[in-house]
């Protein structure tokens, strides 16, 4: 490989390891200093560019097709503040364990620190939140230099996903000429014909990647299976919880350990549990009402005596504080070792593989479940979505459009959920149902920034139809992301939640305080239909259940991106929130 | 002071400590977690609580008001990817020595790294970008504790002003309840009537600041004013160059300086000594258009044999390339000692005050300048001024705005110029006058981010009318901060130069690459016309310079926000740039 210069030999080696690496898209935001990164991306035949004017929004994109696919959109930004505006999607990887490969470009080591312009400390900017930092040395054609590069390019795909995925972050530092203007050999900038002197590898590399990484899978071992079976098989209450998670346990393992244990399934939204053909295949109840009915007043829950838990901390308070209060074994599986358990009542953890681990547990027989148990768990959820049902058919409301965006969406299809309300909408009111539906949330941090573009990320990375839910401050929040409609052709069914304002600030003891209204709740009068004039959109508004019901259902059957804007009072919706609650308790009564 | 639990307790200290110390404004966006925070400064008499919902926004926001006014409005968020949205404008604060004081909320320590929801690590954040970090000790109703946070304010205070302003940073830990409930003195959140023991300066602090604190002012000490002074003496073509500083040497002071040196001034446009009555006043030439003709193809300059720099490294490149080709001294005054001189060819540096060391240089008569060289700047700036109005009466474009505003805007009033190519322009086309026009950019790390957020901060901080000139990719990256028109109450006038994209690539090599036009000039093709239905304001446009001017007269004498957007092509611009160097250089000739 020869190039004009230094900088356009580096920039086009990286990324070529990159693309023999697997990675197929690339977001780029427009600056100067990343001129050789951008070029060389833009230039590779292999590769898809989705071009950001905001480097927030790009950072989230990337952040949400790497939850779809498990794999990393690389993000290359100019140096200075561009940098910086990657920090809350970094931090949000960090948590959720989502693929980032963070190019940031930066000014040669001599001008650090010396007023030069757009000069920014951009060492370790992101401290802890990633999961591998280098400073790249300067580009040099010389073939050992070169070999670290095409090596570091493998290594920074393999760190940012395997066991422990999250973001990486390469430093890369560019001094002029930045373009690919041919540069005579003598000048230090210039790349003489026979720079690697007959070392190959360093000038061409190798067929397919520099290094193929091969991670083992994470197995427990006999004595650890045959513990942990011993305690499933003395349990007469037992529970698999599975928690948000975007590549956990898969719906088969899930089977497995579901038919041999007999225990009922408590299926996050986000656990890739809820919805597929398992829910109706399995004879163990798919629960999901665990949000209303766990948490009812006067309702008497006997505790579990055995919890398998998967996946993250899940999103129903409820439910972890019923964990927090069963005085049970738990045993916590996770195969990055992260230990998701705020309520520190975890017995057990299993650092391995998921799937390897249900399956091994269910390698043997394990049913002594007391069939009341289950019973007890297929009846609230008979109540619950009966309750559900009446409300919806009573009242045109938050969680009812929630339930309807759970049994509407198409399929399959992706479906993304904003934090605050939405998502606890759809725990509490998303029934499962033999689906192909990927949902989706930024669980990690759970911030209500980036929420547009990591839905229009995870709906990039795929054919499948999107559905985004998101709240009126979300949608405030990252409105620059909406530019992607259009610059990076994705289409969406976007589900506009409106209530003006925090409205789960009702859920707190803030309401009846003074300061409530403007430093909260923190109305803010927007009208979003010029957002249609402003993107590539069409902005509508459901007045009512079956004009909801209809508008979803023609958007998601055509092209192009609408927004359906609903209109709801906060408070209202909490009444029915409750109104349900109380039913489903008085349902289930003393019952245990 | 007693408070209902110690979350109130710790909050009202501390924000009433701040406003002893001075704080008179905050920055609060909604979120659980920052509840006490956001109950104790919306709750105070004294301070005026400027609402975002935006936390990129906030920051940028408080960034403008410490521009402006030297003093720290706190920002307030809750724990999570929220403190993380602050990064660009810590970063922008800590590049060009502005006060911000980052209080950010977080959960209890022991529900970091837990899995617990919206935890994230938020130890030093910001890295080495702050002055002063603190990880807050858990509130307790201890009178050591207590008069600990009261020191902690005013030291917060103090470091992120005085000699070396920056951001100072204080992770502040609450745990349940955030409300002011009340709560039993038994309870650990509780606060019993006698918790202080006597101890009246930890129960209601003392009269004004817990500590004052008083920072000298550094003077050069007689042996090196003398040394300097000789320097200046023997010189026949010193100058005297003024690099961006919101608070640095003041008009006063420079006209001392020159009337006893008799150099002539070059003055950045964000220096505060380009506009004022010392420019009609001083018998050196005030410059400004050296920006055009220190670089004009086929201009020699003889080099200056002693330059005196303030402020940070011009705006102007070919100034930085100038001084950097210069052989002779050059004495670099920054109080900080933070050196801002990227092209290393200083050779003094006197860290001290500007203005006690203008004052002690003009102590002595220095007086022996050639009067040619004096001559020499005067002729080109009257070429130059020539020049720019023979292109202003024939071309409407990019840079006759700038000139047009700077000649019009209002006397005082303040005025923000972006990034990318208005800062350029404003530098090369806006002449001095005899004005109190407060020119401020962000030209610590020149991002185009954060761009109206910081004008509208700076807006809201004296009674001043507000003028902003920004690019397109400006104005869309901080959409979200024109909220603050209506939410924060600001009247501004905007200026919005749409050249569909980033026409300062038009400068760079990369301008015929077959990848300019998607990746680097990246047009949009935005109308920003909707977001006169979005946000509080008239959006207008300009389509020749006798109807903008006539807009921008009657806005900046008009209430409410107007957005003068004028459209431009980024090379016919360039074109007439060119032309007017062109047009200065062949006048100048081959004069020296």
């Amino acid at each position: 490989m020869t190039a004009p210069n230094v900088n356009t030999l580096w920039a086009e080696t990286l990324v070529s390891e990159l693309a023999a690496g697997g990675v197929d898209a690339v977001c780029l935001s427009p600056g100067s200093r990343s001129t050789p990164l951008t070029v060389a991306f833009a230039e590779h035949p292999d590769i898809e560019v989705f071009s950001h004017l905001d480097e927030r929004s790009a950072a989230f994109f990337a952040l949400g097709r790497a939850r779809r696919t498990g794999e990393p959109t690389p993000l290359v930004c100019t140096s200075g503040t561009a940098a910086a505006n990657y920090h809350p999607a970094v931090i949000e990887a960090n948590q959720s364990g989502v693929p980032l490969l963070l190019l940031t470009a930066d000014r040669p080591p001599e001008l650090i620190d010396s007023g030069a312009n757009q000069t920014v400390d951009q060492e370790k900017l992101y401290g802890d939140a990633v999961r591998w930092y280098r400073d790249m040395p300067e580009p040099e054609a010389e073939p050992r230099k070169m070999r670290m590069l095409r090596t570091t390019a493998a290594r920074a795909l393999a760190k940012s996903t395997g066991r422990n995925p999250g973001p990486v972050h390469l430093n890369c530092r560019f001094r002029k000429p930045l373009e690919p203007t041919p540069t005579p050999d003598d000048d230090p900038a210039g790349v003489p014909a026979d720079w690697a002197g007959g070392d190959d590898a360093a000038e061409a590399g190798r067929d397919g990647p520099f290094v193929s990484t091969s991670e083992g899978v994470a197995t427990p071992d006999e004595r650890t299976v045959r513990r942990v079976q011993d305690a499933l098989r003395a349990a007469e209450r037992g529970l698999i919880v599975a928690g948000p998670a975007d590549q956990g346990l898969s719906a088969e393992s899930l089977e497995q350990l579901a038919s041999a244990t007999g225990f009922p399934v408590l299926a996050d939204p986000l656990s890739g549990l809820r919805f597929g053909p398992h829910v109706d295949r399995l004879d163990v109840p798919v629960c999901s009402g665990y949000d209303g009915y766990l948490g009812s007043d006067g309702v008497e829950w006997s505790d579990p005596d055995v919890v398998v838990r998967f996946g993250a901390s899940p999103t129903s308070k409820p439910l972890r504080h019923y964990l927090r209060d069963a005085d049970c074994r738990q045993f916590v599986v996770d195969p990055s070792g992260g230990w998701p358990e705020a309520e520190f009542t975890a017995t057990d953890l299993l650092v391995a593989d998921e799937d390897a681990t249900a399956d091994a547990l269910a390698s043997g027989s394990l049913g002594s479940v007391a069939a009341s148990w289950r019973e007890r768990f297929a009846r609230a959820e008979r109540i619950h979505w009966d309750a559900v049902d009446d409300a919806a058919a009573e009242t045109y409301w938050e969680g009812g459009v929630l339930a309807d965006v759970a049994a509407l969406a198409p399929d399959p299809a992706t479906l993304f959920v904003s934090n605050s309300m939405p998502i606890r909408d759809m725990d509490r009111f998303g029934r499962p149902r033999d689906a192909d539906l990927t949902v989706l949330g930024n669980r990690g941090a759970s911030g209500i920034d980036g929420i547009t573009s990591t839905a229009l990320g995870a709906g990039s990375a795929t054919a499948d139809p999107l559905v985004l839910v998101t709240g009126d401050l979300a949608y405030y929040h990252d409105m620059n992301g909406l530019l992607a409609l259009g610059r990076c052709a994705v289409d969406a069914t976007v589900v506009l939640v409106n209530n003006d304002g925090g409205g789960i600030f009702h859920m707190l003891p803030i309401d009846d305080h003074p300061t409530f209204e403007d430093q909260f709740r923190t109305p803010h009068g927007l009208d979003f239909e010029p957002t249609e004039a402003l993107y590539s959109l069409e902005f509508e508004r459901a007045a009512d259940r079956r004009q909801f019901r209809e508008r979803f259902g023609a958007s998601v059957e055509s092209d192009g991106t609408q927004v359906i804007e609903v209109q709801f009072d906060a408070g209202d919706s909490h009444a029915v929130r409750d109104r349900v609650a109380r039913q489903v308790g008085d349902a289930l009564g003393g019952d245990r």
